[in-house]
């Protein structure tokens, strides 16, 4: 340790040092962001953060998000410095396969990482949901002289995340919000990939985040830990306002050669540019070696365990005042449903199981949510400006937003991609479940965000209403027709399209208990008829797939979902007049289907019939299923009342029995064995 | 007429009362919005915007953007009154199948309709990329004495387009680039569906544009015909800076009772409301009915007519004094290739067909780009900050950016969904073929553009690279496993996932032929292997998909695309060496396989045999091709260099040729013939 520099600047570069070693061992990385952010790691993690080290899941930890994922050294060197259960070797092992130290910070393999960066502006809106949810869950459970809920969200941030406009959506509402325990640290380094930035981003960021009703403090010099530590200071008295540090700091700073280059972003600097930092930094030690002084310095686990000790200490007070709240709270953090769940699930499926009403499915969802917001109270609603259409508000839900913070309905405002992003923000902070609203077609707004959910294995539920062409006169800008497949193809996501109110219940239900896994609810506008169903058919609805009606020795198979169920039913009828007997399939949610046995999915689909798919959605998806045929929409959609835009696609009862009835004089001609 | 009232306001009248009749009639749409701006659309229809309603195809036009498309009304009435083909009886079927007046504006199908609208803030975000083409277009083409290009962008925008991000991308790059020509009329009207937007939209909007480096009139009185039009006139002096001229005010002014109410934006007033209109505005007349002397006022096909001829003569001159020139700028307006282009083809298909080497797509893409981008000088090119990794630049590209538009590569920093439709809104305009680049992960940020470009039929090429988890350590939230197959099911997107240097070069020249469809061409970080070629294999690339190596009688057929059909061609051989032959077919394009004829289908695909797929991503995708089994990647990805995330994955030759094996084992077992 070089004694003559100080303490600060050796704890900044034992950061710029592993992380410079460990991209050139893993010949591939992001050395300038670390190197760069390094001060002001130093003097957030140093000397402010409230972590423990030795339990990540503290509940009232505060939170770290580092927006820019890039500079994940960043972030696992001072996983590693700190305490975490993260070893030196787990640091060499950076960017390796099975590694803990992935090139971007996956939430759940490493310990500390509190979310997945790496998707640019994601970070910073998670940020502003975990804010929200300390904010909303300290309203409801703190009492007075009882703060258990106490805690700040911190998130570096960079200038690929201020270009992303997600980032106006996060700090747009984190302003109107007022978020003032959300601290954002902007590493304003002035160079991007393609190099300086005033080329393509030329905003004046503190007057943007002023115009957006954030405290700005800076530009300070990145680089001066003692100014940013009194800027972070300073943040933590705003009582408003979320609070925006704007740090100048040089991408790369110790490289005497690549320090403030675009080359500095995105690769290692080599053997002998690392060799000229050190020299340049003072750095003498050997790659990943940190010297035990520093390793002290850096050290949180005691102050870690101390600060959860005082909290432990707390929450046992709050236990002996408020005995059944503390229990609540303990099991809304711990994220177990209520006890009675089952019961809850039973009601539900009692109360809309056998329900005769035709309705359109997003109406039979706000029943639904009625129905179990009182009994689940972690349920945290929203839409993205369309509540009175998604239908994702209950009786009695209040509302959240700006000066009111009482309800369990936030107004995102027109912000599909923020919602969602605050939405897993939410269900990282842990307390809540959160559900939003939006129409399918605007899925793409927010796609990363829903994939994102489902990467970090996240239970969050998406209401997405107006599911096809059937919503009409809207037209094609409005109407999913590739939307329902789409969604499907993400790893781990359940994508639910209800046929009735009884699918919507289990829809539901089961979205709730997926304490791993995001759900999408496909919800359509118009009015569906109700089926009617034995007990077990019920029960069955939570394989995903099930036989809805059945006829003895039926020639063909109709595979249907939400709104065309009730199409082929029709055309069941129809057949069934033309001496024609099919069986019908409902398919609430294939993805979940898909995973069912072997014997299930035999069963339900039968062998050796010929399969007829129907969706009003693109139709070669359906070939997954073995389908010989689909009915479905593959082009864009049109404007005019919903029934007359199904007729004009041909999404009818007597063309889908047509199709059936070709289908089935085709399997029975010998040619068609060979597809 | 009411001689009481001031001309302005009974034009202004005029509009309100078609927006209430037609959404009264079609009893569905928006009448709030169109009765809220119609001062502002009196103010620039009437005094400022230079358009022919004879040739809405005029070059020199002013372009208008509804960026609120549902107050698609609005500009339906504005169309009809200056006297565009549209009909009184076109407005009576509004929102009604096959009308040319529906819910949302749709171009292509109502004359003067310059862009489709409604997904919120791509109005705003396309208008950019049409001032861009202007300045670009007038820098190339202009010159001392002769400005044949010199028209102004206008939008019209709502609360809705600023809340969503890519609003923030859109002004941030208009600021930069300083588009001058560029007039925003913001509809501060207060009011979004949920209700006053206080509580969820509380940015300070004046100070948020200023923040961009844009010129900021207002807050005016919106419903003051003289002051809006006052304002455009002080925004056309506007020399370095894009002008926002903020319009406060009611939505759906004149209705006694709905006016400033939620309840007025997404629903019809009702009879009794719009009686009341009419008596509270001083509306007399029927449905529908306008009087004489208001649709004199209004129509603008003499003054249209007069400017159109201006030009006509300015172009004249501009012939006379710079022919070559004047015809390429007429071939560019035109947007046909040039006239050598099938003689560009041939020589990029001699250059890069018979390639021999081992090269990343995304170099090969590069490669082709610096042989065509010098003889297609419309090739506007791009990257969302990440040129060197996209490789969408070229020798000699130069660069379009902040104070810099000699160039032809645009910086477009981090933004991939601005970047999308502001490519939307260049092709729009015309002059250019624009294309982008981004990771292919990131083609979810830009989701909605490049649906919305399928829907207007634009040709844009969008470049995704970085295709699969062969790009190795940046991991899962870089890596897209769902994407190809998800970009392959919007409607009219070409979707090319080339296996080496000749068909990405078929890629490329295919995409620019495609007049009226965008492509996304999904190419590799990692090198891929050169494959051998017969002449007429060369020119099958063309067909999306065909034959790549035969075996005389195959036994199963191995269909790949892009990095995997090298992967095939090697499992190929693994299992000639165990006397076992098997087709490799490989489909660069499937969408457009998919519309080739059915023998040349069935002749690449083969009958009866079983069939095998193999793609670096998501599987059940293949069941579409009626395959058996497929290798393929249906989780996330994983960070490690690219070839051990391969093999972990087990995505190997000697795994593809086993389940090659098993296959054929159970294709020969008689209970396979059923499904």
């Amino acid at each position: 340790m070089n004694t003559t520099l100080p303490l600060a600047t050796e704890m900044a570069n034992s950061l710029r040092a592993l992380a410079m070693d460990a991209v050139q061992k893993a010949n591939s990385g992001h050395p300038g962001a670390p190197m760069g952010m390094a001060e002001m790691a130093v003097a957030l993690w140093g000397r402010h953060l409230r972590i423990n080290p030795a339990d990540p899941h503290w509940p009232d930890r505060d939170r770290f998000v580092l927006s820019n994922g890039h500079a994940s050294m960043l972030l696992y060197a001072l996983l590693h410095l700190s305490g975490h259960d993260l070893s030196i070797d787990d640091l060499k092992a950076f960017r390796q396969l099975r590694s803990r130290t992935p090139g971007h910070p996956e939430v759940g393999l490493t310990p500390g990482v509190e979310t997945t960066t790496g998707p640019l502006g994601q970070g910073l809106t998670n940020a502003v949901g975990f804010a929200l949810a300390e904010k909303l869950l300290a309203r409801e459970f703190n009492r007075p002289g009882h703060d258990i809920v106490d805690h700040r969200t911190y998130v570096f941030l960079g200038d690929g995340c201020l270009m992303e406009g997600i980032s106006q959506e996060a700090i747009s509402l984190a302003g109107v919000w007022g978020l003032n325990k959300l601290v954002a640290l902007y590493d304003d380094n002035g160079i991007s990939i393609d190099g300086p930035v005033q080329g393509w981003f030329a905003d004046d960021t503190a007057l943007r985040f002023k115009a957006c009703g954030w405290n700005v403090i800076g530009t300070l010099d990145g680089h001066d830990v003692d100014a940013v530590d009194q800027a972070i200071a300073q943040a933590q008295h705003s009582s408003e306002r979320p609070t925006l540090i704007i740090c100048r700091t040089r991408l790369g700073h110790g490289s005497p050669n690549r320090a403030n280059t675009a080359r500095a972003h995105g690769e290692p600097l080599g053997a002998a540019e690392i060799a000229a930092t050190r020299a340049a930094i003072g750095w003498p030690h050997a790659p990943f070696e940190v010297p035990e002084s520093l390793r002290a310095a850096w050290d949180a686990r005691e102050r870690g365990a101390a600060l959860q000790q005082q909290w432990a200490e707390r929450l046992t007070a709050y236990r002996a005042a408020h005995p059944a709240l503390a229990a609540e709270f303990e099991r809304r953090v711990r994220g177990d449903l209520p006890a009675d769940f089952e019961e809850t699930l039973l009601n539900a499926m009692l109360q809309f199981g056998q329900s005769r009403d035709s309705v359109a499915s997003r109406k039979a969802s706000q029943q639904v949510l009625a129905a179990l917001a009182p009994r689940v109270p972690e349920l945290l609603g929203g839409s993205a400006d369309l509540t009175g259409s998604n239908l994702t508000d209950f009786p009695g839900c209040g509302a959240v937003r700006g000066g009111e913070f009482g309800g369990r309905h936030v107004h995102y405002g027109v912000r599909e991609f923020g919602m969602a992003a605050i939405m897993n923000g939410i269900a990282l902070h842990g307390g809540f479940i959160p559900y939003g609203g939006t129409f399918l077609t605007f899925s793409d707004y927010s796609r990363n965000a829903v994939r994102m959910a489902a990467l970090m294995k996240l239970r969050v539920v998406h209401v997405f209403t107006h599911d096809s062409v059937g919503l009409g006169e809207d037209g094609p800008t409005h109407q999913p027709v590739e939307h329902a497949a789409s969604l499907r193809l993400i790893p781990g996501l359940d994508v639910w399209r209800p046929c009735d109110a009884a699918e919507t219940a289990v829809a539901w239900t089961h979205a709730l208990q997926q304490a791993q896994r995001p759900s999408a609810l496909l919800l359509s506008r118009q009015n569906l008829p109700a089926q009617l169903r034995e007990p077990e058919q019920l029960v069955a609805i939570r394989r995903g797939a099930y036989v809805l009606s059945d006829r003895p020795q039926p020639q063909a198979v109709l595979l249907a979902t939400g709104s065309e169920v009730g199409l082929a039913m029709a055309a069941q009828q129809l057949l069934d007049g033309r001496g024609i007997s099919v069986r019908v399939v409902s398919l609430p949610c294939t993805t979940l289907f898909d995973r069912q046995d072997r014997a299930w999915r035999d069963a339900v689909l039968g062998r050796g019939l010929p399969r007829i798919g129907v969706e009003a959605g693109v139709s070669r998806w359906w070939g997954q299923y073995g389908c010989c045929a689909a009915l479905g929409i593959d082009r864009f959609g049109e404007s005019g009342p919903g029934p007359a835009v199904f007729e004009h696609f041909g999404l009818t009862a007597a063309a889908l029995a047509s199709l059936v009835e070709r289908e089935i004089d085709a399997a029975r001609a010998p040619l068609a064995a060979s597809l």
